[in-house]
C-alpha cells in the first residue's frame, strides 16, 4: 500500500499514513514540489523547523520501466531561497518504491542537536542514534552502516558540510557498487538534512513485493517499445554507454561554448586532456568499471568508475559538468586532479558544480592561480576539515563570492552557472535565467535543441534569438514531467525524437495509473508542477527581475565567437506566460 | 560654483563639471539616490565596474543652519543588493559644501588593484598613491594622512574589511577631534569604496569662501527660530546633550522592547550596567569628552568620547544601537568591553550593528556563549586580522549566518535588525520591514511615534496594529526629505513637534533655493526620493515579498509582554501606495 513516512526530527516521532487523496498518482518532483508547496511557508528559513525535506521515487520507479530509477529530493533551498528539487541516481529510489514508500517527509529540527539516521525496511521506519558518526565523510558513513546492514541495502547520507549546514552541501546516494557516488548535488539539500540532524537514511527492501502494474502484459509491451527506442538512439544507445556525459567536453569546445577560466573564453586549449576520450582511455587502462547502470534497470549504463594513478578507488568518473567545473572552468588540464576533486566532493558531500565555481571565485579573489591543480586540491581539502575557509567554499559559489569580495560571479538566484556558455548556447542561457531552480542546465536542456539533437521535436540554432524562449518553456515543462516519473533526464532526447518512445512511456503511465494521457497532458502536468514552484518562489521573494543572467554576459563578448547574451528582457519575461 | 567631481577609479581621470540641470537644488540623499538611480544599472554587481559611489553634503550643509552637517554616501549595496544611503556625521560634509563640491562620484574599478586616496582642496581634486596604506586600520590611516595634511583637513577612509570588500564594511569620517569615529556604517559602502581602490578621501577646505545664502538676514532669522526650537525641546535640548542616544537603553528595557540574546526577550537583566546613566558616569569619571558637536554647527552636541579602564583613548562613546549590539544583544553587561568593541569596529571600519548581530550569529552557531565578553572581543579581533573567520563576521550578519548555518537571523533584505523589538514597537517593525534600505531604524524612527514623543504630529501606541503603516509611510517620506538637507535625524522630533522649527527649516530652504515649499512639499520631495529608491530595488530583484520581517517574529511571543508581530501582510503592502 503506497504510503508516506513522516519523520519528526524534533520529537523523534514517526508516522506512516496512506498517500493522501490530493497526492495519489504523483511521484518524484511532482510529489516533492507539491508537498513543499503545500506544507512549507515560502518565507520559512531553509534551515529552520518550518522547512521540510522530502524524498520520493518517481511514478515509474521500481517497476520494470527502463531507466526510471531516479530519486527526487525536495526542500526550500538554503542556496536559492526557493523551492528546490534535485534528483540523484543510485539504488535508493527503487528500494523505496518497492517498499511502498511514496514519500519520506522530514519535519522540524532537533532541539538537542543530536545526530540520527533513519532506518526503513519492510517492518517500518525508525530513528537510530548516529552521534558517533559525527564528522565522517560519506564513504566512511556508508562503510560503517554497511557493516551493520549489508551491501544490499541502499544508503543516503551527508558528510561534513551537510552537518555544518553549508549551503552547497549535497546528499549522497549509493550506487550499484554501494559507493556514495550519486548525489542530490544542487541547492544545498544536504544542509537541510543536516539541520534536521539526519546523518543517513538506510533503505533495506528485503522481502518487499513487486509493484502492482495493473496490466502487467500491457506494461511490459510498452516498456519494450521504450527500451528499444532508447537503445536505437545513437546518443543513448552508443555515445552514453561508451563515454557517459563526458562526451560533451569536445563538443562544447568545438562549438566555442566550453566556459574557460571563469567564462573568459569558450575554448579551452587543454580540453583534450580532460575530454571524454581521454577519460575513457584512462578508465580502461587502469581497469576501472565502464558502462554500468547507476540504478537498477537502467539500460543506458553510463555510470563508470575511476581508479587513481596509484590504484586509489576514486569511486565514480566525473560527469561532463564536473569535468568542466574542475577542468576548463579553472584552467586545469590534469585529469587525475579533476577526478580526485570529484572524488573528494563525493566523499565530503558537496555539489561539484557550485564547488568548482567556488574555486573559480577563490582564484578571482587571488587565493590561487588558474591552472594550479595542486592549489585547487589543497583548497578543496579545507572543506573536509570544516575550516572557516572550507565552510566559505562549501556554501555555494555565490555566497563564497560575497565573503571573498568577488564581482565576476556566474550565478542565477544564488546557484552557480555551469558548463555551457550562454552567450553561445543562447537557449541554455534562457534555461539558466528562467529556471525555478536557479541556474540549472538540467531544468530544460536546451543544448540539444540548440545543437540539433532533437530534430523531430524542435531545433533552434544556438546563436539565434528568436524561438529560444518558446522552446525552452516547452522543454522545461516536458522535463519537469519526466522528473515526476523517475526517468533519467539523459533520455529526454530519444523520448522527444522517437514516436515509439513516447508511446511506450505514456503507455506505461496510462496502464499503471489508469489514465489516458497524451504527450500534451504529460507536458501540461509538468507545467502544473513548474507553476507551483514558481508561485512558491515569488512568495519567497524571488521576483521576475531575478530571471536574468549576470550583466557581464550581456556586456562581454566571449571568444572565439565573440557573441554576447542578447535575448531581450521582454522576451525572457514571456517565459512564464501560460 | 556648485560642481560635481567625477573620479574614474579605473583610468585615474578626474572631471569637474557644473551641477547638471536635473540635479540643481538637490543635496544629501536626494542627490546620492538620484545619481545612483539614474546612472547605475539596477543589476550591476555592487563590487563591479558599473557601480558608483557617491558622496554629497546636504542642501543646508556648510551654511549657518544648526545641526545640518551630515554627509550622504550612496551606492548599490553589496549587503542588500538595493540602493543604499548612509549618512555619517563628522566634519567632511561641511568642508565639501564650502568647496562647492555638491557631489563626488567614483566610477569604474582599477584593473591594476592599486590603492589610492583622493585629495580635494580649493585647487581641485587629485588621486594619489596609497599602496603603503594597505592593511591599515582607520586610526593609523588618519594619523598618517594628518602628518601630511594637518588636523584641520577632514578625512574619510576605510580599514581592513573595506579593502577586503566585506559586505559589512563602513566608511569612517573624522570627527571634530580628527578621530575616525563617525561612520557611514550600514550597507557595506566601505566595500564599494574598497572595490574602487580608494583607501581615503582628504578634504581640505582652507581658503574656501562662504556659501551664498541669497538673503543672509532672512536665512539667519529662520535659523534662529530653528535652533531655539531644538534647544527648547527637552530631548534635543537636555536629554541628548547629557546622555546622547544611550538614554534609550533604560527606556527600551522598561518598555520591554530591548532585544536581548538575539531577540529572545525584551528585557535585559544587566541593562543598568550598559545604560546611558552608567556610560555618562564612566565618561565623567575618566575625564573623557562630553557634550561635543560631531560636526561644525551642531547645537545638540551629543558626541562624546570614551576612555578605557587603563587610560586608552577609545575614541567615541557608543550610540544606543551599538550599546545594544554588543550589550543586550549578546547578553553582555560589561561596559568597557562594549566600548572597546565599538572602538575596534571604528578602527577596522565595520558597521557596529551588523557586526553585533554577526557575533550573535556566531553564538547561535556555537562559537561562543551569550555573555562571554572576552570571547566576543577575541572573535571581533579576527576582523582586523583579515582571517577567513574575520571576513565571515565582517560580511554582515545575514551572510555570516549563511556561512555558519544559522537559522535564527534577525535581518530584512540582508541587513541586520536592531535594538527595537518589532513585536513590541510595532511601528518600528513596519519601518524595518518596509524601508528601501533593508532593516533600518533610522529610515522612519517610529519609536518616537510609538512612545508618544511626537504628540503634535502623530501618536500610535506601540502595541496597536491600526495606524502604524500610515504613520510610518509619512515618517519615512519626511525623514527622507531631512536626509536631503544634511540635518541630523536626531532632530526630527522637534521638527515634527514644533511649528516654529518647521517654519525655520522651510524658511532656510526657501530663502536659499528660492522656493515656496510647505511642509507637504517637503514631505513630497522625500516621497519622490523614496520612490526612486524603491523602483531601483524592484528592478534589482528585491520584490515586495521581501518587505517582511523574519517569520519568528510572528511565531514567537517576546517576554515580558508576550506579544508577536501581528501587522497583517496586506496592511504592510499598503505602505507603498502613494
Amino acid at each position: 500500500m503506497p504510503h508516506f513516512i513522516r519523520v519528526n526530527a524534533g520529537t523523534g516521532e514517526i508516522k506512516t499514513h496512506p498517500v493522501p487523496e490530493a497526492y495519489v498518482g504523483l511521484g518524484g518532483r511532482g510529489l516533492t514540489s507539491s508537498i513543499i508547496s503545500a506544507e512549507v511557508h515560502p518565507r520559512a528559513h531553509p534551515l529552520g523547523a518550518e522547512n521540510k525535506l522530502v524524498i520520493a521515487p518517481g511514478t515509474l520507479t521500481g517497476t520494470p520501466a527502463a531507466s526510471a530509477g531516479r530519486l527526487s529530493v525536495g526542500a526550500k533551498s538554503p542556496l536559492t531561497g526557493g523551492l528546490k528539487e534535485s534528483s540523484p541516481g543510485g539504488a535508493i529510489a527503487v528500494k523505496l518504491a518497492r517498499l511502498g514508500a511514496s514519500a519520506v517527509i522530514f519535519e522540524d529540527i532537533p532541539a538537542d542537536g543530536a545526530l540520527r539516521y533513519l532506518h526503513i525496511n519492510i517492518n517500518g521506519a525508525s530513528l537510530r542514534p548516529a552521534d558517533d558518526f559525527r564528522g565522517l565523510g560519506c564513504n566512511d558513513t556508508v562503510v560503517r552502516l554497511t557493516v551493520k546492514y549489508g551491501p544490499k541495502a541502499g544508503y543516503l547520507c551527508i558528510g561534513q558540510p551537510g552537518e555544518l549546514k553549508c549551503a552547497g552541501a549535497s546528499i549522497a546516494a549509493t550506487d550499484m557498487d554501494n559507493l556514495p557516488t550519486r548525489h542530490a548535488g544542487r541547492g544545498g539539500l544536504g544542509a537541510v538534512m543536516g539541520s534536521k540532524g539526519i546523518k543517513a537514511i538506510v533503505v533495506d527492501d528485503k522481502g518487499a513485493g513487486a509493484i502492482d502494474l495493473v496490466d502487467r502484459a500491457a506494461f511490459l509491451k510498452y516498456n519494450k517499445m521504450w527500451a528499444k527506442a532508447v537503445m536505437d538512439d545513437p546518443a543513448t544507445g552508443q555515445g552514453m554507454p561508451a563515454f557517459g556525459s563526458s562526451v560533451a567536453v569536445t563538443i562544447m569546445n568545438k562549438e566555442g561554448a566550453l566556459p574557460t577560466r571563469n567564462f573568459r573564453s569558450g575554448e579551452f586549449e587543454l580540453a583534450r586532456d580532460v575530454s571524454g576520450k581521454e577519460l575513457r582511455a584512462v578508465i580502461k587502462a587502469r581497469g576501472a568499471r565502464l558502462t554500468e547502470p547507476c540504478s537498477p534497470g537502467c539500460v543506458v549504463r553510463c555510470h563508470r568508475g575511476y581508479i587513481g594513478p596509484r590504484g586509489e578507488n576514486w569511486g565514480k568518473a566525473p560527469e561532463y559538468e564536473t569535468l568542466w567545473a574542475f577542468g576548463a572552468n579553472l584552467g586545469i588540464g590534469n585529469l587525475d586532479a579533476v577526478c580526485q576533486m570529484n572524488h573528494l566532493c563525493n566523499d565530503y558531500g558537496v555539489d561539484t558544480i557550485d564547488m568548482g565555481v567556488s574555486l573559480a571565485m577563490a582564484i578571482e579573489a587571488g587565493l590561487l592561480e588558474f591552472g594550479d591543480h595542486k592549489g585547487a586540491l589543497k583548497l578543496l581539502k579545507e572543506v573536509g576539515k570544516g575550516s572557516y575557509l572550507g565552510r566559505i567554499l562549501a556554501s555555494g559559489a555565490a555566497n563564497c563570492a560575497k565573503i571573498l569580495g568577488v564581482s565576476r560571479v556566474p550565478e542565477v538566484k544564488g546557484q552557480a552557472m555551469v558548463a555551457y556558455d550562454p552567450r553561445v548556447l543562447k537557449g541554455m542561457g534562457v534555461t539558466e535565467a528562467l529556471s525555478t531552480q536557479g541556474a540549472d542546465h538540467g531544468a530544460g536542456y536546451m543544448t540539444g535543441t540548440n545543437l540539433g539533437w532533437t530534430p523531430n521535436w524542435r531545433s533552434v540554432p544556438k546563436l539565434q534569438v528568436e524561438g529560444q524562449v518558446d522552446a525552452a518553456r516547452e522543454l522545461h515543462q516536458f522535463q519537469t514531467a519526466m522528473d515526476g516519473t523517475g526517468l533519467c533526464q539523459f533520455l529526454h532526447t530519444p523520448l522527444l525524437n522517437t514516436a515509439a518512445a513516447m508511446v511506450g512511456v505514456l503507455g506505461m503511465i496510462n496502464t499503471m495509473y489508469r489514465r489516458k494521457w497524451s504527450q500534451a497532458d504529460f507536458t501540461a502536468h509538468g507545467a502544473d508542477i513548474l507553476k507551483k514552484e514558481r508561485e512558491f518562489n515569488l512568495a519567497a521573494g524571488i521576483s521576475k527581475a531575478q530571471d536574468r543572467l549576470p550583466l557581464f554576459f550581456s556586456r562581454e563578448p566571449v571568444p572565439p565567437l565573440d557573441t554576447v547574451f542578447d535575448i531581450p528582457d521582454e522576451e525572457l519575461d514571456r517565459f512564464y506566460n501560460w
